[in-house]
């Protein structure tokens, strides 16, 4: 497997694009986005476990219904979420998209990100559709990364080429995030794409396997959106033969999806609001899987913790304490704890209690840009990674006053 | 019932101090506080729920399995937790209060607060007793609040006169709260005395009872600290009859408590780390009391309503958003929400959809420094009040650098 480049136009058969259409007030910013397949494939998606949902994922999800779309339309500027007219909106917004690609608008993924609650008309957007679809290219991917983006400061996308039974396979996405992070059983914005012939069913069991270890563990806020969505298109142009069941070829499925998906998440999380820092908790040694996921989610969720790794110190008392409420079944006098980053490693509690370190050498680990929190249960074989953010100043500013 | 001067030694027979022995370097900063009864008294206590414990809170179950104490003595500047020492310290403490005031160490009730997991020696504690002891006073009550504070920028007492079968009684506390404050079963540091006479089962099942719907209720920043307590000295001095079931002299009790631990919430969460304004989130119209507080909760836990708080921003999104992903089973198109302060009253959603409202107007009233969040469910006749504040640069400069 290598990395290549093209984000979601690597696969083939799939081009991308995105304008300004008017949603947002700032011009240089692009607020709409286009993914486009030749021909019409196989499609899985998950979605935010918050009750309050987004108009555009109850559209989204029965346009998913068959396992089958053509095209992905995304805006920022505005959720399209709590509006009276809203789920008006987003079929008005597959039905300009069909019309100007000549589909069906039940093949059409739609989604919107952006202030919830915030009355939305579709003419930007019914205005803006001749100059989106224009704007499809086989290079547009960074145009559409560039459309989701809400607060995020950096743009989001990947590709890797990998095999399939010898047939070169292509996967690809792209990602927005910031805050309102915390997803569960889906997530942010992350749209992918492969031209791996897969399908539905299997597909979706790949994406729904996947966003356990990887999304679902990712928090800058503890915020669960109500926009959450990740969605795959496979539109099966690489020409292997279509994965139908569990195997060889699943695996190396999984396996590609899994390195786009993680390479995202840790992009989201670095990229949070306000964050200076990526944080990476890696448990190990828990009872089982559940045990580690959830001693891992408490430490990168706690707002404690990620004020001192902001300020670069190594308070490790706030790991212990975030442990010990996060309900998982923990012996706390087998805990272990140390900070990694590229400047080094240092252990600094071990069987519950404090141990002597250098806090010369804790502070220029802990000023690096990614860190790692290093939890060792001493207690069974299972482990488990979760990625987080610093919780800063600009956190505060960005969010003391977002809607204006 | 009227509120009176004198916090925990409102009570007769009660006496409080406080000193600087050393703990924390700054001398202008009491960093130890004792409560003195004359007589034993009924004693009742609640504690975290965190598994990772206080040596402190370890050694006051034991003391006061017997439901009597005449003592409590608590230190700042050093949680006294992940210690390898920490019990052998936390008895120490009990034998020096002890010796001091010549009753038993398993009549004391002691605490720490400070940072997690610091090397303590008992030797400041040793040479402060005398000083200490000699603090005692009638008029010590604000010394001894003010040697249970961390990052504390209020002082937090209160007291209040009641009367029990035409005996007039008093019951005061104080409190420490500021930061890592997410009760769970305990909370933060309260330390309550009365003088009425009230046996130690009743004692803990009004206290047990009243905390569920005081300090369960309130948050700073989502973090169960290890060391939260809350206890209550019951010495009888104000000669009632005592109380030892259920009944008019009970419901009395539970009110006159109830007023002090409501005051104590809404200082400790308006005085939460960096906190500008107190956040009150009142939910109404629930179908039960569960699906009301965790709405409550899951409202001013909200980093993201947080910070739009800070800068005063009307984003009511948010509220919907926190309340979706809150876990309570609602409908959320019957949703209504307003924001009040002294201000006003503005309507922002009604049945889940927002609604006009001049934008000026809600400034006006989220200026305020107390702001009340007015959730309707129009679900059933179930009601919660939960208490909060707001995100501020000062919380992340605060718990940047807590240890220097």
């Amino acid at each position: 497997m290598k990395t290549i480049s093209g984000g979601v136009c690597a696969a083939k058969g799939f081009t991308a694009g995105g304008v300004h259409c008017g949603i947002r007030k700032n011009r240089e910013k692009k607020d709409l986005a286009l993914i486009f397949s030749q021909v019409p494939a196989s499609a899985a998606a998950v979605y935010t476990t918050n009750l309050v949902k987004g108009a555009p994922l109850l559209v989204t999800k029965k346009n998913l219904a068959d396992g089958v779309a053509q095209a992905v339309i995304c805006n920022s500027g505005n959720a399209n979420t709590c509006n009276a007219n809203g789920i008006e909106i987003a079929e008005q917004m597959c039905e300009l998209t069909a019309g100007a690609l000549g589909i069906s608008p039940a093949d059409v993924v739609v989604a919107s990100t952006g202030v919830i609650g915030q009355p939305m008309t579709i003419d930007p957007i019914a205005a803006g559709m001749a100059a989106l679809k224009a704007s499809l290219s086989e290079t547009g991917s960074a145009d559409a990364a560039e459309g989701i983006m809400t607060t995020d400061t950096k743009l989001k996308e990947i590709a890797v080429e990998f095999e399939l039974g010898g047939k070169t396979c292509r996967i690809g996405g792209i990602a927005k995030g910031s805050g309102m992070i915390h997803p569960n059983m889906a997530t942010m914005l992350v749209f992918i794409t492969t031209d791996a012939a897969v399908s539905p069913a299997m597909l979706q069991k790949a994406l729904s396997s996947d966003i356990a270890d990887t999304f679902n563990m990712v928090s800058v806020d503890g915020d669960t959106s109500t926009n959450d969505m990740v969605t795959v298109l496979a539109n099966g142009m690489a020409g292997n033969a279509p994965i139908t069941e569990e195997g060889a070829d699943f695996a190396a499925f999984m396996q590609a999806l899994n390195t786009v998906t993680v390479y995202l998440c840790r992009r989201i999380a670095g990229d949070g609001e306000g964050a200076t820092k990526l944080l990476e908790c890696q448990v190990t040694g828990a009872k089982d899987t559940p045990t580690a996921k959830t001693v891992a989610k408490s430490v990168i969720c706690s707002s404690l913790l990620k004020a001192a790794m902001f300020g670069a110190d190594a308070n490790w008392g706030r790991v212990l304490c975030a442990i010990g409420y996060s309900g998982a079944d923990v012996d706390v006098n087998k805990i272990d704890v140390a900070f990694a980053s590229k400047a080094g490693t240092i252990a600094v509690c071990q069987n519950g209690s404090g141990v002597d370190f250098s806090e010369e050498k804790a502070k220029e680990i802990l000023t690096e840009e990614e860190i790692e929190i290093l939890v060792s249960l001493n207690s069974g074989a299972a482990s488990a990674t979760a990625w987080g953010c610093d919780l800063t100043y600009d956190y505060v500013k960005i969010n003391g006053d977002y809607r204006t």
